[in-house]
């Protein structure tokens, strides 16, 4: 699987589509806001910039790829009437794959700055969009070209399947039952995507840049815990119900693996402190019920908060469908896809109804050192 | 008719789209070649950019989009092996409005990247896209960060319908029955189209920086003469006969309008002396015949050469379809398009064989006054 060219998150605006099916990831970034908000702050501060250059790594297609934007200009402007400064330029870089529908977004782009202009007391200052497409593991931009650097929900997914993880039979992921082979090379490959990616924001960014990223993680040490790796065996439990009843085949799910790696905070930390280039000012964990309207605090879904179990399952398993079906149907083919989500849907229900069922989240606060 | 909204060339690549009907432009952008060249060799030998922004305005989605920008970097690439300098980096900003198929774009710029490595003894600089979705008749690009802006076949588009051509009556654009408020119309519309966008050029280009514009024009003064005219009047045609026919409503006709304007080359030059940033370098017309592949003098054609009449009739319709049918069908409804690329299929056939059809290209190179 060529993960450059399958990985992206289902595009335009249809029932299966990541813009209708992201709030799981939506409220990751809701939590990791104070970060975003103490980042920004301290950046504009200390380097008073008169053209800010930001970019969000891994923006996806949907109302969450516009979200942290918004908010990171609004936290500028106000500390601009604060600080009775003249509102700055803002360049604005949204990167993703290649396959990211990105025609989605930039429809959206002239109604957006609209809407800030209006939402924002006195108006905001000029402000440029670009899409770039590329894998974030590689240089993706210009020797110190950008002040703030942003992702959610990305690094988690690795550049490829780890190689040497053939005997990872009946699992897609890392579960109980992998080898310690296939933990190595998963953790190995993890290190190294996550090495260079610091390595080239490293070259991007300006001195006292600033990066914020949330990943997909894990709470405690052991890299095959539940925590991490739940959500993925219980859709392999869907997968291989279907090979016993002879609708997939064995080879075909055993040489299936999701490039994706789950760190704990510490193997986060470890690469950052190995690589060398950042300082590290906040690293914190946030946890997100599967049902994400469960602990919502936000009043605009309290009239939906009476939803069934069911509705919980239907809804994660199509936030689970939008982020994996491009992958599902590069490797099975595009027939087995509503069996499997149908079979995937009554298991996570159950799953939910039985016990508590979350998501743990890194959000780490660097500064690019002098 | 919001043309922001509405005007973009047809996505995809399908036997109605752009990518496949776009030979015509492609012609006229390979007749500028030698322009560009001076272009960006006296850029270059005057700057010495260690880092070269490049801008593409109305790049739409196919061949043609990545043409131009693969040409200027072996230009570039060619000068430094000559002067023994180190590659410079390359920005390339693809800009077009919201509508272009980005996404088209953005699939192919991994292997263009591959494939120029390869095609460039000894590689080339660093290579960094980005996608500008939105207007060029506004701010597009930062201050003084551009070193040279390249469009073609683009800016005869103007920004809107003119107002007051409600007594076009019977035309699609200007004809030799226009009424003289039309014509004034169309001709201030385009003067005020086309200063403002030098207005937000100048701001955006370095001292020194380049523009080579080709728009899609006339030789005459006249702006209702058959060269700059004769293409949508053929077009009108057809739409009559579908009055007369009763498929299309009169009053549906008449309301409908091109937001295109065919400039001499006196008119172009008067434009930008009255702006008075940018100094004009040169100024050359090029006629491109209907059937680009007649008088087409690449190799890689010449077995197409012995195509029909009916064949140039079919492809310049095809051609004018993938420019024109977002429009139509946002004016008339999807429902017609077929019959009327039909029926203006057979017209052009008819004129294509009785006498000489071509279209009048002005090119103009001009640089940023210090």
């Amino acid at each position: 699987m060529e993960v450059a060219q399958v990985l992206h998150m289902n595009g335009g605006v249809g029932d299966a589509s990541y813009a209708n099916n992201s709030l799981v990831q939506q409220k990751a970034i809701s939590l990791a806001k104070p970060i975003r908000e103490e980042a920004i702050t301290s950046l504009y501060c200390s380097r008073l910039p008169r053209s800010l250059a930001i970019a969000d790594l891994g923006c996806s297609s949907g109302p969450n790829t516009l979200f942290v934007v918004s908010e990171v200009i609004k936290t500028v402007e106000q500390l601009c009437r604060k600080l009775n400064h003249k509102s700055p330029e803002y360049r604005v870089f949204l990167n993703d794959l290649p396959g990211n529908d990105f025609n989605n977004i930039f429809m959206s782009i002239h109604s957006f700055k609209e809407k800030l202009q209006t939402e924002v007391e006195g108006g905001i200052g000029p402000c440029y969009f670009s899409g770039v497409p590329g894998s974030f593991y590689a240089r993706a931009f210009p020797n110190q070209s950008l002040h703030f650097v942003h992702s959610s929900y990305s690094l988690q997914w690795l550049s490829k399947v780890p190689e040497g993880v053939d005997n990872n039979k009946g699992n897609i992921y890392l579960s109980r039952t992998s080898p310690s082979n296939v933990v190595r090379a998963y953790y190995e490959q993890f290190q190294r995507d996550f090495s260079f990616f610091l390595k080239c924001r490293a070259e991007e960014l300006v001195e006292g840049g600033r990066m914020v990223l949330t990943i997909l993680g894990r709470r405690n040490e052991d890299p095959c815990s539940k925590d991490g790796c739940y959500i993925w065996e219980l859709m392999a439990t869907a997968l291989n119900d279907m090979v016993s009843e002879g609708i997939i085949k064995e080879e075909e799910l055993d040489s299936f693996n999701i490039p994706q790696y789950t760190p704990s905070p510490s193997e986060v930390k470890l690469e950052v402190l190995k690589e060398g280039s950042f300082v590290i000012n906040r690293v914190e964990m946030a946890q997100v019920n599967w049902n994400p309207l469960e602990d919502w605090n936000g009043v605009e879904f309290e009239s939906e908060r009476c939803e069934s179990v069911s509705d919980s399952g239907y809804n994660l398993a199509q936030c689970m469908r939008s982020v994996a079906e491009p992958m599902l149907v590069s490797h099975f083919g595009g027939h087995i896809i509503e069996e499997v989500f149908s079979r995937f849907q009554k298991i996570l229900a159950d799953r939910m109804s039985k016990e508590k069922t979350e998501f743990s989240n890194i959000t780490i606060l660097m500064t690019r050192k002098a």
